[in-house]
């Protein structure tokens, strides 16, 4: 496996070891919290995860049939502006919200600062992946056969964030773990990996939950009041479920 | 201090702790090989280093008085592309063609790939200085009454490069030895001395140049011959000077 990594979605110089349009699956991890949401919201029992970059693109999706011709039952709303919810969304950016009382058998609508973006980054792989602690062993699990992999960062408007590179990190040390000198890295990869070592030498939620409340995505969420979504976003191999998108069914993510 | 990294200058976001504008010192780094030639060919004797992105401008600038007025001199035409000199330059971008018996009381005029982009995505702090193994401790001497710096790698065709991060990681090393609490750093600064401590533990010319060659940067001058620039751009604080470029002086870099 080639395994590269944009610690920010801005990364994507001609210098990458991989041509985009030959790139298996791309990893897109947002962990302050838009790839840790999907993740619930999937395991909860949405159907499907569409992803919008703008507001206005995300109320006209929601539409009935705006997705789906033949259904009859609007979308359901979902997202964050500067980590609040949205004027008229059904649904923030928290974990929390997403019980499988509300989201079973419905489609989410998503919009959000930096993952949206990052997806759009990802979007010339074969299968886009949405990584997050919670689905870490199912994302290794997913990504294992592929023999090239994109990992990318969403980052925080536009500039690294330690969380993010930490699940990086990672992913790419249980890839390593089990691929062994069959795993090539690029530069960012191994940068991702060191930090992972130095940030988290013996991974537990606790010990995640802390170091996510000294990155510029925990700080950002912690000066809002959301300081209790650390720990759901920190709860390592919890949920067996990756929201995937492939090229041959771009809409959205479904579960995997 | 407040010490910020973007480890590709196309990390630019509005996260970024400081606004551009209020910058007092932006370091830019690249390591293989701008900055290093640059400290190399000031200690040489060079009176000035004028940075440009365009092979074009580079030419135009060199004209007799095209720089300074009085000047009926040519300036000395230096760079490369894909690492090799370019046609009708009198110099290339390895350190060791930079000689005070070709150079001193020069001045050059200096385009490479990564190296010059790096320089304009940091010309808006009120001074530039330009950082390499060779003078680390002068930078580290230069930078230490600044309130805010900002620490631009150059990376390698829009990626990172493990070698530019191991420089940004050994400043903010150097800066919190001496600063301690003092120092404020963001999160890819934090990535970059992971990094920087991961690889180079205990850090010597001989372990620099053998990182380096793992490098995406270093591996790109092996493949075209340039191997014994690794161990030259590797030979840690043995060049007391620092090209610095200010605000109000913004034709070149000059001595300091």
């Amino acid at each position: 496996m080639r395994l590269i990594t944009s610690l920010i979605p801005s990364q994507t110089g001609t210098g990458t070891a991989i041509a985009s349009d030959k790139i298996d699956v791309a990893v897109v991890i947002d962990v302050l919290r838009a790839t840790s949401v999907a993740t619930v919201a999937m395991a909860a029992g949405a159907t499907e995860i569409v992803t919008c970059r703008e507001i206005s693109d995300a109320r006209s999706r929601a539409l009935p049939g705006a997705v789906d011709p033949e259904s009859t039952a609007p979308s359901l709303l979902c997202g964050e502006r500067e980590c609040r919810p949205i004027d008229g969304f059904q649904f923030g950016n928290s974990p929390a919200e997403y019980t499988p009382a509300l989201v079973a058998g419905k489609r989410l609508i998503l919009t959000t600062t930096n993952g949206t973006r990052a997806v759009e980054v990802a979007s010339a792989a074969d299968s886009i992946m949405l990584a997050s602690f919670l689905n870490l062993s199912a994302v290794i699990d997913a990504i294992m056969d592929a023999d090239t992999v994109h990992v990318v960062c969403a980052g925080t408007n536009g500039d690294v964030t330690g969380e993010d590179v930490m699940l990086a990190g990672a992913i790419i040390d249980r890839c390593q773990a089990r691929l062994g000198s069959a795993l090539e890295l690029d530069d960012a990869s191994a940068i991702a990996k060191a930090w992972w070592h130095a940030r988290q030498p013996t991974p537990s939620p606790a010990s995640l939950a802390a170091a996510f409340s000294e990155t510029a995505g925990g700080r950002n969420l912690i000066r809002v009041g959301y300081e209790a979504d650390l720990a759901r976003c920190a709860a390592i191999d919890t949920v067996p479920v990756v929201p995937v998108r492939t090229r041959k069914s771009p809409t959205g993510f479904t579960a995997r």
